[in-house]
């Protein structure tokens, strides 16, 4: 079930800015139990909502590691997002208008610090799990860095602890392919429609990589000559398809705020940081996975203490984890069980 | 050394068009020996030109593959590019202002075609070796497709037999980036400037993949976090420094073209193709190509009589090809070996 939080107060952000009584676009799935202990701390990446049960099939159900009958599963849209909590197209307080390019740079961090003010908010204290993938797993060692003995466990999918020259250059890439379309800059929200969906393509190209599109966009044999390829309807679906539920400032804002990440920043770096994670962690990567290759998963994984190592054997690249549910819920299942908190 | 061939004749393309007296550039290294026997064709990738000892540092040299005191090196700029074959710059000889958006389009075999038609003019008869890589190696496949006879050797480095639903992915994200820029269509060289820099950096991330990024664009420790990252200096400069030396509507022809690579098209399948080549061959793989895999480099080669495989270990991607010089003339030098070529 979808909420919206109006927080009261002022939210400072990292890098200057502030955010007068920001929104808080939340779902809830199942229900907090008497002894609090059964919250499940669900951060969502980069065009996603708060809606796990939508963007993530098959794992907010019976059975299921997020099962709602036994978690308490929260999940918040980021801040500068577009799904209800305040971001780019929001009306700014101090003029009644939305931002647009106005709007604040933000961190990972910031992003952690509405968590922290919607967990506030809702009662909510110790959290059983956290789970991250992506730019979600970006927030949870944020958040975790924050409040170390927070958390009874913690799942990190497909994320790094801090964005690479690799991720960086992805997205500087998406930032010209953005900034391409002259219409970037005009305070409507459908401002820099091609530029979008060109961003949304590189993207994409990083989600999948060459067995992804090999697999699954293979021509039909015979084709002519003169036919559009199947890939190339696939790019522009997907751009398209991104220019209608989403827009080019939130993203932009996102991109940034992703290529800011680093969690050892002003904390002694980030082998300090992993090795003070007291919570039982789980790092999940994906074998064709050409943003955090499996090679990257399994360092982040040895700088955790006692953090156990899983990786999934997908050709669906970075997408895989919203893919591979099935080996997901097999894994995670267990990992998740309740006994083993209360002994963590 | 540069020169210039006017064909007298019409070239017809194979989607239909035709070019009127096309101008082709080529460079040549070395002499022509008395037997005509020491040619060796190199045909270029995507954005490069005639000059092999340019853009291929160490092989044009003396012990080096392409050792100009013992071959006589060619290589003719491909048909559409920008550096003196005519391309969408060069004026229409119908109307006597340049092609732009008008000029035909093309497929790699009309690049052979051209290829033929130089070679012709030159008085080469059997060439000893044909090379190419990338694009390169797609214009040499549909050559030997077309004069299974000719060649006593082909290297095969970093290409493939057609272009894949990944690479034609990577292609429209170009062209969506391209397109994205307004400019686009306007009948003056430096037109979608910002389109054509998006394109050439989303080539880039394919070029160079995560760990040619990873090793060489890391930031310098203890950067403030509004300082800009050296992957966004990169991916910028490497576009603005395309946008310098080659043209949007050239960019786009070859694109195009690389798109309907298919050797086997019209010839009963790729796979008949292959088996028909025979020439002494030998395919050149990259460990961290993500464009053409060394499974995808292997497969190629197992569909060729007789032709040998052999991977570079190297970091830096489908640019290996380029940077691994050293590697490849210890490869190619005995490979190229004169003994061999008249057992052949």
């Amino acid at each position: 079930m979808k909420r919206l939080y109006f927080h009261k107060g002022r939210l400072d952000l990292e890098l200057g800015g502030h955010l007068d009584r920001p929104a808080i676009a939340y779902h809830t799935y199942g229900h907090l139990n008497e002894n609090r202990d059964n919250v499940v701390w669900v951060c969502h990446a980069l065009t996603a909502d708060s809606d796990v049960a939508g963007w993530w099939p098959h794992t907010v159900e019976k059975g299921a590691f997020l099962d709602p009958d036994k978690w308490f599963v929260v999940c918040a849209n980021i801040l500068g997002s577009h799904y209800g909590t305040t971001g780019p197209l929001s009306p700014d307080p101090a003029t009644g208008r939305s931002y647009y390019t106005d709007f604040p740079a933000l961190t990972i961090g910031d992003m952690a610090e509405a968590h922290r003010i919607l967990a506030s908010y809702l009662g909510i204290g110790r959290i059983h799990a956290l789970v991250g993938s992506s730019v979600g797993g970006f927030q949870a060692l944020e958040w975790v860095a924050r409040e170390p003995e927070r958390f009874g466990k913690l799942i990190l999918i497909a994320t790094g602890g801090r964005a690479t020259p690799w991720e960086i250059a992805l997205d500087e890439t998406q930032r010209m392919a953005i900034l391409a379309d002259s219409s970037y800059g005009e305070r409507r929200p459908d401002a820099a429609h091609d530029g979008l969906a060109a961003a949304r393509a590189i993207g994409l190209l990083s989600y999948r990589g060459n067995p992804g599109y090999n697999l699954t966009q293979q021509d039909p044999a015979g084709q002519p000559v003169t036919t559009t390829h199947r890939a190339c309807t696939y790019q522009r679906y997907q751009g398209e398809k991104l220019c209608r539920r989403f827009n080019v400032y939130s993203y932009m804002t996102i991109l940034n705020a992703f290529d800011t990440h680093d969690v050892g920043r002003g904390r002694g770096g980030i082998g300090k940081v992993l090795s003070g994670i007291r919570s039982d962690t789980i790092v999940i990567g994906l074998a064709t996975d050409i943003i955090f290759t499996p090679g990257e998963m399994r360092a982040l994984a040895s700088g955790i203490p006692g953090a156990r190592y899983e990786e999934i054997d997908s050709p669906f690249g970075h997408d895989g984890f919203l893919v591979e549910h099935a080996r997901l819920n097999e894994i995670l299942v267990p990992f998740m069980d309740y006994n083993k908190t209360s002994q963590s």
